[in-house]
């Protein structure tokens, strides 16, 4: 059954950063997420919800359903996009958590033991500013605000001027209380879709270690140059990203590896690479398998250096090991899926979410749609609207009966 | 010994796109370049040369020693650099050629039988515009005006477009008969410097293939999508990097190959890379193996497709053949260093030069001065005041011979 309001929300915001094939280029705190935030605001403030925004730009839109010392249930996702991203990753679950919101305000009888707050989180892609699931991990307590305000993009703008220009850094707090974190999130994956499923009960996540490789060698005309004296570091790469996906072979895709990524200077068709900095990820549920290859790929990027002749650092952006979300709060989601007549499904996430960060601070879970085809972080990116309702149906029924728990 | 006059309006024109390096970033066409056009057309005036833009930009600085019906030695070089280029590659052979050109203005008595242009050609470097050779390609006849000014920058910026900017998009026609090109250049290789030289009479030119490679695969984040789904582009352009660079490692390096660039979509961290445009280049003096590494690079990428499960297109924008400059020229390089009591180096260039296009229209010849540690395309390229001096005396030489033969 289709959602007319969630769809018309949805397409309302989507306006922003909407791409010519109908995906979003809406990076952290661009102009394009600047006009998604004000809408939603506009949307939110027209419907007596409180907005708070803090210091990383991490927007709170309040319900106080239980007088303001009672704890807070949090639900969220966050609006940015990656450059070429799709419709749904992120913006369905800030989307969907204030249509859910905003029908229990307007149903409210009263008897609530918790107030409400849905967030949309500042930067969770970290395709504008590394490391992703950044302002998060500052309500989480993983980062210092002034760390995360300090990152800079790749024309060297921090976060904090950027959030500055679009009118998102704020002086609010947000919630000092949270009794509990339930996000909303399109699967990004098949699983859901094979297996005939609608919702997505979200046991745990995959590790995952980011590497950032950088090979220094020599810029160099490739014309004059002998092959003997080149120290050219896009060779290294070569080698590095052709080791990165042997490892997860060796595994027969068990381990997940990646190098989507590589800043190459000078970029020009005859000058030898001088230097190039390649972006590996890995990732895997078990921590034994993670680290070995992280190990195996360390020794191949020296082994790549090597033979191309390059100067090698590496650095560690990011080491996230695998985890679970709360027990009791995925009992909740299997049994509100059930009374409502959905197919559900226990899954794990290999994707990074606002909600393993959250589980530093709160009990944490994570609803999940199913994505078409399991296509993500494209603007193809699709659900059916369907399967939109049904995640707004089940995390509306989730909530209140979080907000109605003893405390 | 030093010239004052060569090193005063090499360093005027050197301001023109400076790098806080000490090196120069002056594109085809740029504001920059259009700037050193400007300075160097302003001492050109003023010393009663005449000038010529042609429609691709080409200008002719003329001087009409011999009358209007007299042909035309040529010589000159470019004044576009690489984005991270030296100071040296190409404004040396324009601003060298103007010294000596003014030289023998100054003291003609008359009697010369041909007349005398000193030429800079349009986007030699290809950085900004492909095919590289552009201008000197258009004058030769291996390339039309309107295909040449058709060709756009990565902005979209078609070359005509950026000409009419900078006030560079002529109406004027070169001179319609060349006798002969001279063009002097630094050698961008250590051959000199190595053998103690300081002129280097350039026999021939080495043959060169450059490849683009488009891998089209389809971006998939990197977390969910399991490794058997993924169409992972830049895993293929791993695999031809690899494979370009161990063709030549086969031949001990008789064969230069090189990947330079890579333009990668979207490019993002954790997506998988679902297009990569790969450049790659190869070189040799021997036409066998170069059309034999050309082949096998073929079927490396066709390998490479497979074994990432992308689609491959493959294109050659670039297939100049080996070559030999003129031999009479050559002849009066050399003599012309001996007699002015300079050590000369026969050598090939691997590089291309507009001096290779000219080979098509009229006999042509290059001399060249010692790089350091022969060092190009690079910010620390570096040629001592001495040697350019040494270089402009024996152009200077060579120009007075050739304007004096029988025609």
């Amino acid at each position: 059954m289709n959602d007319p309001e969630l769809q018309a929300l949805l397409d309302a915001i989507a306006v922003h950063g909407k791409t010519a094939k109908g995906g979003l280029n809406r990076l952290a705190a661009s102009r394009e997420e600047g006009a998604a935030r004000d809408e939603l605001g506009a949307w939110l403030r027209a419907r007596e919800f409180g907005i708070r925004v803090d210091s990383v730009g991490n927007l709170f839109a309040t319900l106080e359903l239980a007088g303001k010392d009672a704890p807070w249930v949090l639900t969220g996702s966050h609006l940015d996009s990656q450059p070429h991203g799709g419709r749904f990753d992120g913006a369905y679950g800030v989307i969907g958590a204030c249509v859910a919101a905003d029908r229990i305000r307007r149903t409210s009888a009263g008897g609530f033991r918790r107030n409400l707050a849905v967030v949309s989180w500042t930067n969770e892609e970290g395709a504008r500013f590394a490391p992703s699931l950044l302002g998060s991990g500052v309500y989480a307590g993983q980062y210092e605000a002034a760390f995360a305000r300090s990152r800079s993009d790749a024309a060297g703008i921090t976060l904090g001027e950027a959030l500055q220009a679009i009118g998102y850094s704020g002086s609010d707090q947000g919630p000092a209380d949270p009794a509990c974190y339930v996000e909303l999130h399109i699967e990004q994956g098949p699983a859901l879709e094979r297996a005939g499923a609608t919702i997505g009960v979200v046991e745990g996540n995959w590790g995952t270690v980011k590497f950032i490789v950088r090979f220094e060698g020599r810029a160099a005309h490739t014309g004059p140059t002998a092959m003997a004296e080149r120290r050219d570091a896009l060779l290294a790469a070569g080698h590095a990203i052709v080791a990165c996906r042997a490892l997860s072979d060796r595994t027969g895709g068990a381990l997940l590896s990646s190098v989507g990524r590589l800043d190459i200077a000078p970029n020009s068709t005859n000058i030898v690479a001088g230097s190039v900095d390649l972006y590996a990820e890995f990732r895997a549920i078990d921590p034994a398998m993670l680290e070995g290859a992280c190990a195996a790929f360390e020794r191949a990027a020296a082994e790549a250096a090597e033979v191309a002749g390059v100067a090698l650092s590496i650095t560690r952006p990011t080491d996230r090991p695998a985890g679970t979300f709360d027990p009791s709060m995925r009992a909740l989601i299997e049994a509100e899926a059930k009374r409502k007549g959905y197919r559900s499904l226990r899954l794990d996430t290999v994707a990074g979410h606002d909600a393993i960060q959250l589980r530093r601070r709160c009990p944490s879970a994570m609803i999940f749609v199913p994505s078409a085809a399991g296509i993500s972080h494209n603007e193809e990116e699709f659900t059916l609207s369907e399967d939109l309702a049904a995640g707004v149906d089940v995390l509306e029924g989730v909530l209140r009966s979080l907000l109605s728990a003893a405390t």
